[in-house]
C-alpha cells in the first residue's frame, strides 16, 4: 500500500504513479483516439451521410453503465474493506490474547515468549499463505493448532483455570475465522457471467460511440470517446485491483506491516520480565 | 463455478461461454431486431406519419428501469455473497472444531477420526441437500445429531470437561445455522409481485421503444432496440442465475470444492498420529 | 407466498395474478387515461395555446422520484428480508435446541416429547400472534416461559449440568429475540411524514404531466402518462405489500410452512425412540 | 408516532397534518412563487433579453442534488430505524431477563416483583432521559446499578447459581448498550460541514432556477420553481425530523408505548403467583 | 465537533464558518471564473468558431461523477459513523464494567477507585493516541494490561468468582477491539488509485467544461463552471475531512467530551461510598 496525503490535490492530479489508471490505459486510449479519428475521416471523405447522429442511445445506456460501474466499485471496495476489517480482527484477537495471558500467567512463565512467538508467526504465515499458490500444507492451520495445543496444555497443568480458558476462547476462535474470511475473498471473484457481461458492455458502449457521435462532432469525437473510455475503464481497472486486496500491488493492504505491528505489540505485552500490575 | 482471470479483457469480451447472456439472448435479440425492422418498414411504406417521435418517455423511464435493475443485481449479488459467507462460516466452524478437539483429545483417541469423518460428511451432505428436491429425511440434521451426540458422550466420559464443551458450543451451533441460512436463500426467491412487475416493465419498455424511435431512426432502430434489450435482459438473467447460488450452473458457488477442502483440512488436523505440540 | 419459477419470462409477463399491480391499478389507469385525453381535447378544441410544452420539469423531478421509489423498494425489501431472516433464526434456534437436548438427555426421557411440542407450539403461536390484533395474552411469551421453566427444572433435577444449560442459553434467548424483531417490523411502518410526502409527490408528478406534455404529444399523452403512472404506482404498491410480511397476502412470508417444517424436524430429532450415536 | 394506514392513498394525499411538509413549507413556497414571478416580470418588462435560457445547469446539478438528498434520506432513516432496533433490543433483553428469572427463582420469591419493577423503571427512565436536557444524575445508570446489584445479591445468597448468572449476563449487558446507542444517535447530528453544504446547495439551486428558466417559461417558472422547491426541501425537512427519533414529534418513535408494553409484559411474566410449568 | 441546530436554515445558509467549503474553495473558484471568462473572451475575440458547443459530454459523465461523489460521501460518512460507534462501544463497555464491578465488589473495596481510574485513563489515552504520531509506547495497551491484571488479581484473591470473571470478559475484550477499530480507520485511507482517479476526473471534468459551454453560454460559462465546481469539490473536501474523524477539525468526533463523560459516569458508579441495593 502506498502512503499518501489525500488532501494534496495538485500532487495527486499531476502524479502518474505506475499503478495510475491513466498510465495503464494510455495505449488503449491512443488506439481508440485513432479509431475514432478514422471513422470521422471516413464519414467526411469516404462514405458521407451514412451515419445517423444521436446521443440518445448513449444517454439511455449511460445511466445503466454508470450505475453498474458504481455498483462494481462499491462491491470491490467492500471486499477490500472487509479484508482490512479481517486483519483488524486479527490484530484485536492477538492483542486480547496477549493481554489476557499476560494477566493470567505469572511473570517469567515459559509459555509467555512461546505464545508471543506463535501469535506473531500466525500473522506472518497468513500474509504468505494469501500470496502463495495453493500448497499441500496449510501453515496458518498448523500454527493455530500449536496455539490451541499450548493453551490446552496450560489448562491441563492447572496454569489456566477452566474459566480462564473460556475467556480466551473467542480470541482463539478468531484466528481461523480471519484466515477463512481472507481465503473466501481471495478465492471468490465476482460471478463469471457478471464479469463477462460488464466487459462486453463497456466494449460495445465505447465502440459504438464514434458511429453515433461522428456526424455531429467530427474530429472532436476522438477526444470525447477517449475521455469517456478513460473514466469507464478506470473504474473497472481499479475495481479489479482492489477486489483481491492480499497481493503486493500498490493498492493492496499492508499486511506485512500489520503482521510486524502485531509481532511487536504482542512481544511487548507478553515477553517483558515482570508484568506491571 | 468457472475459474477465470478477471484481468483478461480481450479474453472475456470475445468469449461466448454457454452461460454467457449474449449467447442465451441471441434468439430473442434476432426476433426483436426483425420486429423493429418490421415497424420501421410499416412506418415508411404502409402507414406513414402515424407515429410520434420521442425519446422523452424512454429517457424518463430509463432512470427507473436502470435503478431497478441495479437494485435487482445488488440484491441477487448479496444473496450469492451471503451464500458464500455461509459456506465460509462452515469452513471456519469445521476448522475451529477440529483445532479445539485436536488440542483437547489425546492423540490416538478413537473419536478423532470419527469426528473428522462426521465434519466432512456434513459438508458433503449439505451440498447434496441444497441441490436435491425436498426429501423425507434431512441428512445434514442427522449428521449434526451424531456430532452433538459424540461430543456429549465425550463429556459424559470425562474426555472433555464442561468448560471445554462450552468452548465447542459456538462451533457446533454454527452447523445448523449455516444449513438454515442456505435453505432460507434457496427456498425464498424475491417477492412474486416484484418479479412479475420487473419482467412486465422490461417487456413494455422494449416493445414500446420501436414505436417511439422509428420516426427518427428508421432502420437504425433495430440496432438500438436490440442493444438496449441485450443490456437490460442480461442484468435480469444474471440476477436470476446468481440469486440461487447452490446449484451446478456456471455461476454457482463451488460447494463441492469447499466441502472437499473442509474434508482434507479437518482430516489433516484430527487424524494425524501425534498432534504437534 | 406464491411459488413460481423466476426464469419463466412469458409466463410472468402475461400472467395477471390477482395480486398483480397491473390488475389492481387498472381502474386508476383508465381514469388517468381519460383525464389526459380530456386535457388533450381541451388543449386542441376549447382553450388552445394556453399550455407551455416542456419535458424539463418531469425530467428534473424524474431523478428524484425514481431514486425515492428505489429507496422505498429497497427499504421495504429489507424489512421483508429481515422478517425472513428472523424466521430463519427461529428455525436455527429450534433445531439447535433439539440437537443439543437430543445429545444431552437420555433416550426415552419424558421431557423430550414435551420440549419438542413446546418448540413447535412456539412457531405456531408466533404465526398467529403476528396476524392477530393485539390481545390481552401474549401466547408466544407464555410458551417461552414454559420452555425456560422446563430446562430450568431439568437443571434442578440434575438431568442437565450447568455447562449444558449455558450451551442452551443462546438458543433459548433467540425465541424472544425473533418474536421481538417480528413485532418491531409489524408495528413500525415507515415514518408518517415520509409516507405522506411520497404519495403527494407521485400524485403531483402524474397529475401535472398531461399539462406539460399535451402541447407536444396530444392524444399520445394519455398513453405516456398511464405508462409512467403504472410504473411509479406499482413500485409504491409492491413496497406497501412487502413492508409488512407477516400477513396472508400473496407476497407474505410462508410462516405457516416454516412453522410446520420446524415442528416436523424438531419431532424427528427429539421424539425418536433411541438417538443415533 | 402517528398511527396511519399506509394503503389509504386518497386519505394521505389530501391530508395536511400539522407535521406535513406541505403545510410547513407553504410560506416559503409562496415567497418563492412571488420572487419567481417578479423575475419573470422584470425579464419581460424591465430588463428584457438579459438572461440566457438554459436547463442544462439544473439538469447537471439535478443528478447530484437528487442523489445527495436520497443519501440524506437514507442516512436519517437508518438512524431512525437503528433507534427503533435499539428499543427492540431493550424489549428483548427485558423479556429474556424476565423469562429466565421466572424459570430460575421459585414462585413467590420477593425479588420477582422487585426486578419486574426495576426493568419497567429502566424503560421509563430511558424515555425521559432521552428527552431531557443533560442532567447531573444519570437515572438509567442508577436503575441498572440496582438491577445488577440485585442479581449479584441473589447469586451471593445462592438463589442463583454461577451458571445461571452467566445466562443472565448478555441480557443485563444489553441495558447499558441500548442506552449508549440511543445517546449516540441523540448527541451526534450529521457532520456540520455536510449540513452547512447541503442547505447552501439547495438554496443556490432554487434561487438560480428562475434566472435560467424565465426566458423560456415566463410566468410558468413560478409554478415549476415552487414544485421543485417543495420536493427538495421536503426531503431535507423529513430527514431533519427523523434523524433524532427520541422526541415527541409526529414521526418520533413511540418510546412511551414501548416502555408501557415492557412494563406490562414483564409484570405478567414475573409477578404472577405461580409460574406455569 | 461543532454544536449546531440542524433546523436553522437561514443560519446555516449564510454562515461561513472557517471549515465551510465555500470559504475554503473561494480562491479556486475565483481562479476558475477568471479562466472560464478568459476562454469566453478568446472564443469571441481571438479565435472565433474554433470550439464545438455541446452539453452531451458533461451530461454523460455527469452521471458517473455524481454517483462516484455520492459513493465517496457515503464511504467517508460510514467511516465517520463507524468511528462514532466504536467510541459508543467504549462508553458501553466502560459502563457495563463499572456496573458489574459495582455489583460484584463490596463497597469500600480498594480496587473500586483504582479500576474507575484505569477505565477513565483508557479513554483519555486513546484520544491522545489517535491524534499523536506513532510512538514507541502503546499507552492504551499498557492501561488495558493493568485493567486485565487487576481483574485477574481480584479473581486470584477470591474477590471475584470464575463466573463473575466470565461476565466481565466481553467488556474487557471490547477495549482492545475499540482501539484496534479506531487505528484501522485512522491508518487506512481509501485506496490510492481511487483517490488519484477521482481527483483527476474532477479536474478533467471542470477544466473541459468551459471549452464545451463557451460557444453557447459566453460569459455565463464562468458562473456555471464555478457553481458546478463548488458542488463537486465541496463533496470531495467534506469526504476528506470526515473520513478520518479522530483529529481536532470542526467535523471530528468529540472524543475529548466522550472520554470526560466516561470518566464522570464510571466514577459515579464505582467510587461512591456505599452501593445502593
Amino acid at each position: 500500500m502506498i502512503s499518501y496525503d489525500p488532501k494534496s490535490w495538485w500532487g495527486l492530479i499531476f502524479k502518474f504513479h505506475k499503478s495510475d489508471t491513466f498510465r495503464r490505459l494510455l495505449p488503449a486510449m491512443l488506439s481508440l483516439a485513432l479509431f475514432s479519428a478514422g471513422i470521422a475521416y471516413a464519414d467526411r471523405h469516404l462514405l458521407p451521410n451514412q451515419l445517423k447522429s444521436t446521443t440518445a442511445l448513449h444517454a439511455l445506456l449511460g445511466f445503466v453503465i454508470s450505475m453498474l460501474l458504481v455498483f462494481r466499485t462499491n462491491t470491490a471496495y467492500e471486499r477490500w474493506w472487509e479484508g482490512r476489517r479481517l486483519w483488524g480482527s486479527l490484530t484485536n484477537a492477538s492483542r486480547n490474547l496477549a493481554l489476557k495471558l499476560d494477566a493470567f500467567l505469572p511473570s517469567g512463565h515459559p509459555s509467555r515468549p512461546q505464545i508471543a512467538g506463535l501469535i506473531g508467526a500466525y500473522a506472518d504465515s497468513l500474509t504468505r499463505h494469501l500470496r502463495a499458490a495453493a500448497t499441500a500444507e496449510h501453515r496458518p492451520n498448523r500454527i493455530a493448532a500449536q496455539l490451541f495445543a499450548e493453551t490446552a496444555r496450560l489448562r491441563d497443568r492447572g496454569d489456566l483455570s477452566g474459566d480462564q480458558l473460556l475467556c480466551l476462547n473467542p480470541d482463539l476462535s478468531a484466528f481461523a475465522e480471519v484466515c477463512g474470511g481472507c481465503e473466501r475473498i481471495q478465492k471468490t471473484p465476482i460471478p463469471y457471467s457478471y464479469s463477462l457481461f460488464l466487459k462486453k458492455f463497456i466494449f460495445l458502449y465505447i465502440v459504438s460511440m464514434p458511429f453515433c457521435f461522428v456526424p455531429e462532432f467530427h474530429y472532436w469525437t476522438a477526444l470525447i470517446t477517449t475521455l469517456v473510455f478513460y473514466v469507464l475503464a478506470s473504474l473497472e481497472l481499479i475495481a479489479e485491483e482492489i477486489e483481491n486486496p492480499f497481493g503486493e500491488d500498490a493498492n493492496d493492504l499492508p499486511t506485512d506491516d500489520i503482521a510486524a505491528s502485531i509481532r511487536l505489540r504482542v512481544r511487548e505485552l507478553l515477553a517483558r520480565g515482570e508484568p506491571e500490575r
